[in-house]
């Protein structure tokens, strides 16, 4: 039982019912906030991610300042290749650096799955300092990359529109991309495992480049890999699948016993919902640009959303992570909209 | 009547009979060739496309090269914004830079609909050279870029992975931003109908970026002018559609009157006939980053697509422009895969 005064979230994802639709956005924690940017500007990246002070702070400033639904753990997928023994840099406006990519069998004996516990200890302490500091608001959510997604910075070693050099190496060196994917995907297990442990009430797994392959490579590089994952974490708790761009392959998400599956705005909510089937909790998809819009238009097209989506197995949320130039007015519009929705019209 | 040697294109586009499937590639014309970066070393990048002389070799140069079924205009897409009365940089391997991008009505008053015959002359000069060179050999491919991949740079003033600004202008300015995108409708079907008149076998519509917005958005923004674009000109000859990653809307794409729609890579297509119907060609959708692969893997996977799309009404390419790493024994391989195939087993 959950002690929680706030379980919106938690009832979506269960399936049970609710008298509102749940709430959050991805990336909430971040670089629309003036109070976020103040601690940026003090700290550099890791040490806001390994300093539990300071990555409670930043989690629970959305909550209190935005009034979403749940909290979502600020860290960054990064930290996972960082652990498997990458040097990982990430420099403010210029995105993530790793120096050493994967290329060759030799590169890959650099890396190996480490104790997650002492490699990423930080992690579960800021879990336990958020989950105090909450005091039962709202849920908390952990997270982490899919193994897919880390793969691209491991062997690309930066940001790409295509990720070519990561295609390549699948597609040239299978054997070995399949090696290191069962290497992250065993990492990620005792990772979001231990997330649980230290508190996390529900954990996402974000494959932000799933997008990027064709429905057969997305099966075969991708969501083989997230299958292992939801079955050795569902168990202990719900897990929201986000693929971005692969909505190609929702119905194949949809069997991996994930309690939900994140959509994009591209993805219409009645064929998401028909390709998910009734027993999965759609999360979305609102475009992310469009917070951007005059207040009157993000509250219009926030109440089509939760009218195309339903009230039940639904968390409202963002299409992608909001945008670093999104008035907080805005974030806040969007949330409200969806707080104050009159239900009975559904 | 075509006196063409071979129309296979054409033909394919008309829904005729063919005797195999014809192949051509985007950006074919492009880096991953070294007699084009021979010619780009000397000469700067709208110097190439303003020298019929330099725009016709480079446009043939696959045609002679890897043997491709048609040859496609070497051009920008951004002529058009130049055209109209933007700065344009092309600077290479850093992308495009627009110095004075659009957002505010004074802006909008710095562009205008030009003659296309006096500002873009020089296309239609590389068009008649080009035809004459090529003898009839294949085909030409004219194209333009659609008016909102065209607005997206002309708003961002440069590439991006979101176009959030480019999104912002049209959700928080909705009438300046149609009032832009009637103006670029107006040069591009001028433009695309003077392409044809001076030699173009067919014309593709590049939307770039469709894939950005979501299916009304889509409609709004893009299609609309999509659609004025291809019934202007499909009497004409024959155009092609292609917006990557617009999924959602192959059905309304294929009601636009184009005679040939693109598709991308995580389009299956099983599912690009039955959303396009009967009537319409299909052109893709192999994964560039696939051209990297060992020349077996490119083989077999060539194989599985034509297999997958069939004979009839459906020209072989990728489903975005070939990757500039791409060894040109590889793209040789694509390329003949396609011509070689025992098209009796289908």
């Amino acid at each position: 039982m959950t002690n929680l005064k706030n379980d919106l979230l938690l009832r979506a994802l269960r399936g049970e019912s609710v008298e509102r639709v749940p709430v959050w956005m991805m990336r909430q924690a971040g670089r629309y906030l003036p109070e976020y940017i103040a601690i940026r500007n003090k700290y550099g990246f890791f040490e806001r991610c390994q300093t539990p002070e300071l990555a409670a702070e930043i989690t629970i400033q959305p909550v209190d300042i935005v009034g979403v639904d749940a909290a979502i753990l600020f860290s960054d997928i990064l930290v996972v290749p960082q652990a498997m023994g990458l040097e990982v840099q990430l420099i403010e406006s210029k995105g993530p650096v790793l120096p050493d990519p994967i290329k060759t069998v030799a590169d890959v004996k650099r890396i190996h799955v480490p104790e997650v516990e002492d490699k990423l200890g930080y992690v579960m302490d800021a879990i336990k300092l958020i989950k105090s500091r909450l005091d039962g608001r709202v849920p908390l959510i952990g997270f982490a990359g899919a193994p897919w997604t880390l793969l691209c910075y491991m062997v690309q070693g930066k940001g790409s529109k295509t990720f070519d050099e990561a295609k390549a190496f699948c597609y040239t060196q299978p054997e070995l991309a399949h090696q290191v994917l069962q290497m992250i995907t065993d990492t990620t297990i005792q990772y979001l495992q231990a997330q649980i442990k230290a508190g996390a009430d529900t954990v996402q797994l974000f494959d932000s480049w799933g997008g990027l392959l064709g429905p057969a490579d997305f099966e075969n590089f991708s969501l083989k890999y997230m299958r292992q994952i939801v079955a050795a974490v569902k168990d202990l708790a719900p897990i929201i699948v986000f693929a971005k761009g692969a909505w190609h392959s929702l119905e194949a998400m949809s069997k991996t016993g994930a309690a939900g599956l994140g959509v994009d705005w591209c993805v219409p909510a009645g064929m998401a919902r028909q390709l998910a089937g009734d027993k999965v909790c759609l999360q979305g998809n609102f475009d992310p640009a469009k917070l951007l819009s005059p207040i009157p238009v993000i509250v219009k097209e926030t109440e089509e959303m939760i009218r195309a989506f339903g009230k039940q197995r639904y968390i409202a949320n963002l299409g992608h992570g909001i945008l670093p130039n999104v008035p907080v007015d805005h974030a806040k519009a969007f949330v409200n909209t969806v707080k104050n929705f009159d239900y009975s019209t559904l």
